[in-house]
């Protein structure tokens, strides 16, 4: 049988383990130009949250009964596809479930001999690209600028930092426990972060450490942390907006400090965007990252939960209450 | 005798006329490279709020006792510069008085042919350039898309809105009396219009004008009639921060909705800007507004205050209220 995640209702705040339905269907056949996989390790991220909400978000959102989506790492066991073989990984949008059937078209080949393959859902995946995507061509990162991350220890965030070192930069990150700052700063080489829960005064502690400003800000959170960026801005500063975590999961929507006509007296920019606008670019970028990997340039951690299926809400709830150091990823199966 | 105005204090929310001294000074005398011009009238705008602000803005503040800051269109009556002849007009940076020297190189020399020269600091001027490449640059219109103007009947907005008809887009702007809403969709061409204090749900106003949605929002306003404009924006809808005319004089900063999310759902961009980062194209741009001035496709008003310079306090803060349509002026003097 095929063990699926359901979307049962539709969470008010935080999701809670009883918004999701654990349902058993048959395992589906695949079509002629499709292929069936096997679901190796699940991902769970901030976007998500999003996409069960009643209101309508960037893509369309999980109905009541439906499968939760997102992207998995996963093992090909049944191909009618001429590109794929039986044992080949794929990243594949099949949702939360074990098995699943889709188009051969498209479908992004992972290669086990350059990383680990969980790695496709992380540094090498849909968030590397993001850190990448948004940094370089959203934030137009020029050497020896200064950078400000929010959500700096989390999938995105982690990379955003390291790519910022490696063009140059100085990097300055927040994140939410002491471990993570410890992370950044001593594993992946920040120059300096804080967590963001020891310290009221984010103004302040913005102007410590970059005292010249700030020229892209990198914003996974949204909220206070973002409220203090933009007095710290410098000329011409950019502000890559990728999520907005802080704020997701409120009953009831924020109010914050008007901010825009900083955008004038810094001549700034803010701006938005999605990964899969670059999707003709994806695989040039991951080969400079996979050099970068296999330099020791990108580090990264990921944080696995090995129970199976069944506890990908669980996962899922805990990423979103910041539980995870790098990448969050459900272990569903071993590789055959 | 030279009468000038100079900053008397800071005004703690709209300015009083008592925030500002009327004094006299000799007339200077040019030196080699300079030229002597008295002012005909003189140009008052939003952004000389800021400037009296004692935070920092995005130019040096005036100072207590300095004359205040702003141009004027004024007429060269002495002149120690190889391009300027006694007679000619010209557009001077030199604050709110009779007389003044300034240097001649790069001073923009007014054509009294092509238009009244009071035009020079109107849609012929500053206003009128900010408008062109806020829209054009920053905005980067493209035709037939669809276009919102707050402050649309002032010196900026009511050329935001006729340039986005002449590109072919539907135009919808606000403004805060039926006189400007009249006269910004009967004489200069709006689609559509609306007094925004008149109407308290700016949101469904702009979702029944704009059904659907806004490609480029120009914003000189700022507070709750931007706050509606997020949730209406299109995919890859622009934000082009001009003014924020609602929050200069205010005696407490104001929250608002949090809205970056938007950014994210819509790929938005919000970009602030200002005129002088063009400079290089100002006389290019000036020549293609004025083909359109002759051809009727570019329609203006001005708010002249008559009274001489001892009435540009209290013309200023009339334009701060929205006492003005189109560009607000004081005549000084006669052309000699």
């Amino acid at each position: 049988m095929n063990r699926q995640i359901t979307l049962a209702s539709r969470p008010a705040g935080y999701p809670k383990e009883s918004d999701f339905n654990l349902v058993e269907a048959p395992i589906p056949k695949p079509e002629d130009g499709q292929v069936l996989v096997k679901t190796i390790y699940l991902s769970v991220d901030p976007y998500m949250r999003g996409r069960i909400n009643a209101s309508k978000s960037y893509a369309a959102n999980v109905e009541i009964d439906e499968v939760m989506v997102g992207s998995v790492i996963a093992q090909v066991i049944e191909s009618k596809h001429p590109n794929f073989e039986v044992g080949d990984i794929v990243n594949a949008n099949i949702g939360w479930q074990e098995y699943g059937v889709t188009a051969g078209d498209g479908l992004r080949t992972i290669d086990p001999t350059i990383a680990p393959i969980s790695t496709g859902a992380g540094i090498l995946g849909m968030p590397g690209l993001t850190a990448y995507f948004g940094l370089l061509k959203i934030g137009q990162l020029q050497t020896r600028e200064t950078v400000f991350v929010s959500g700096a220890a989390g999938a995105v965030g982690s990379v955003v930092g390291q790519i910022a070192k490696i063009k140059g930069c100085r990097v300055v990150g927040s994140a939410g426990t002491d471990e993570k700052v410890d992370y950044i700063v001593n594993e992946l080489g920040f120059d300096a972060a804080f967590n963001y829960k020891e310290i009221s005064d984010y103004h302040t502690e913005l102007q410590t450490l970059l005292p010249d400003g700030i020229d892209v800000y990198f914003d996974n959170v949204g909220g206070e942390i973002t409220d203090a960026v933009f007095p710290n801005l410098r000329i011409k500063g950019r502000v890559v907006i990728c999520g907005q975590i802080s704020q997701y999961n409120l009953e009831k929507p924020e109010s914050g400090p008007r901010f825009l006509w900083h955008m004038i007296t810094k001549r700034a920019r803010i701006e938005g965007f999605l990964v899969s606008e670059y999707a003709d670019q994806h695989a040039e970028a991951l080969v400079e990252m996979s050099e970068w990997l296999r330099q020791g340039k990108l580090k990264y951690r990921e944080t696995i939960e090995e129970g199976g299926i069944e506890n990908a809400p669980a996962a899922f709830i805990s990423m979103l209450k910041g539980g995870n150091i790098g990448k969050q990823l459900v272990k569903i199966a071993e590789l055959d």
